[in-house]
């Protein structure tokens, strides 16, 4: 185990709901913290709030011409085109412009991303490695200290996949994701977990600000293996749906030979893997059309050294 | 009560999905009757599947332009307007043509229409009003003959109240609404559960057509009474979210005093009616936009003579 590691105090945090449109719990969120921003507060700090994607809250749709949080490309970032195809890559560009720009000394110090999924995964941190020092231990905090729930942490980046998400212009962060919530409806309990996890963060960086030591620690996470799509009719049609057996299942073991889709003539089709996996986002609405039945996950342990703020 | 009602058999007979182009059971068996119809054939009839707004469908959305469960009014109908403003005008009008001319003699015999809700309504079956005869004879039937939980009967048209579904182009019809399910996610439970119904449907009309005696009956029923809308800012922003008291709770007694609603601050909003009332339609995420929290329901009691095939 490597010795106690220490970064800088986090000063400029900022917080975005509605990076999809129709994810209610975040953008009511971050509407009420434009009215009332006291809940952000802390004594070394103040969160930001802002809407990520403003048309698209207004339309209560996930995005108005592509996918915001797939759109922090430095392809795009870094056009200097006036003509920009999307509303997206403009409002990614602002948003850069804003909160970083992206790898700059002027970069915010941590950035979070509110959303909802359809799928029943509960509480759920998402970091881009268990190599993210700071988020992991704002994870193993939230993990201690939140009440509402399990909260597990999803870590999302594959080897060699390009950098898409919007936290990533800023110098860290987590994005939350908390189901299972339909698309377009704000739900009390969704809303209040959301909420209680938010002040477990905030409180972390008020610690970690403050000179906190936190101790190093193990925690497990499950990371990304595989997207597993739909099967198809050959014109491209899904031909069948989750089965019952998997639906709502997001997390738990699924072992070589359990049923993962019924089709519409009574045909169940079994999971072929070798090992056990554990899926995640299974029957997410936005992920039909990314053509995602649900996630492949492995569980790990990963072992994260102690922190504490610089001298 | 009167006595024996006698009315002519059902031989034309034609079933939507994808009305709302993201409410997925009926966009899936509509799809798959259109693969393979067999389901829907009977001795003495055959029901023609359809989709109610394909594009809609294609893009996953409730509508194009506007609402189509909305818009078969008799203004929109008999335009000769070759400039409709909406595409969902336009498709009324072929729907019309097709399945009606509404309150014509070439209209089909029954039109069932299948929709999904997020709201906590089970399975739902929508009636224009009491007075329909064949249709609360088919509700009753398919109470007592589908398995897999209740069946609520809703009736939804409003004294002077103009016509405006879809089911209204044929003499007679149904609407399903089933729920809780996520707009554009297909659940297999949701799926079973409105393709059992459909059946049981089936087989009322087949031994309709055969001549069986249903006997008079007295059912349970709910009437729609008063929608109701979420508090709002002065600005017209939403300011507070359903209570977790009322939410999933559709068609429980909401008694004076209950809380309703929950504003971001903290502070609840209680029912001040004066009566018990039951809810429907909470939280239903189409909703927010015809402002519509929920819909405030009567249970009542309605007696119904005796149905067979005319002689």
């Amino acid at each position: 185990m490597a010795e106690l590691q220490r970064l800088p105090s986090l000063k400029r945090v900022a917080v975005s709901g509605g990076t999809h449109g129709n994810e209610m719990s975040g953008v009511y969120l971050a509407k009420h913290w434009l009215r009332d921003p006291s809940e952000l507060q802390r004594g070394t700090f103040q969160a930001t709030p802002f809407l990520g994607n403003p048309r698209a809250v207004e339309q209560c749709v996930r995005y108005i011409g592509r996918d915001l949080n797939r759109a922090f490309l430095n392809e795009f970032l870094t056009s200097k085109d006036s003509d920009i195809d999307h509303y997206e890559v403009q409002r990614a560009q602002e948003i850069n412009q804003s909160f970083g720009p992206r790898d700059s000394s002027q970069a915010y110090d941590f950035m979070f991303d509110l959303h909802n999924t359809t799928a029943n995964m509960g509480a759920c941190l998402f970091v881009a490695t268990e190599h993210c020092l700071l988020p992991m231990h704002m994870c193993h905090y939230i993990q201690k200290h939140y009440s509402m729930g399990p909260c597990t942490i999803f870590l999302y980046q594959q080897p060699g996949e390009e950098t898409l998400y919007l936290t990533s212009v800023a110098k860290a962060g987590i994005a939350l994701e908390l189901g299972p919530q339909p698309q377009g409806v704000a739900r009390a309990d969704c809303l209040a977990q959301m909420r209680s996890i938010m002040a477990c963060a905030l409180d972390f960086i008020e610690l970690f600000n403050k000179g906190t030591l936190f101790p190093a620690f193990e925690t497990e996470a499950y990371k990304v293996v595989e997207r597993v799509d739909f099967p198809r009719y050959p014109d491209g049609e899904i031909s069948a749906v989750i089965h019952p057996n998997l639906q709502d299942k997001d997390f738990q073991p699924l072992k070589p030979g359990d049923p993962i889709f019924q089709t519409l003539s009574g045909d169940v089709i079994l999971y072929e893997g070798d090992n056990i996996t554990y899926p995640a986002f299974i029957n997410e609405a936005a992920y039909y059309e990314k053509k995602v039945a649900f996630v492949k996950m492995e569980k790990r342990t990963f072992a994260q050294p102690a922190l504490q703020k610089e001298l």
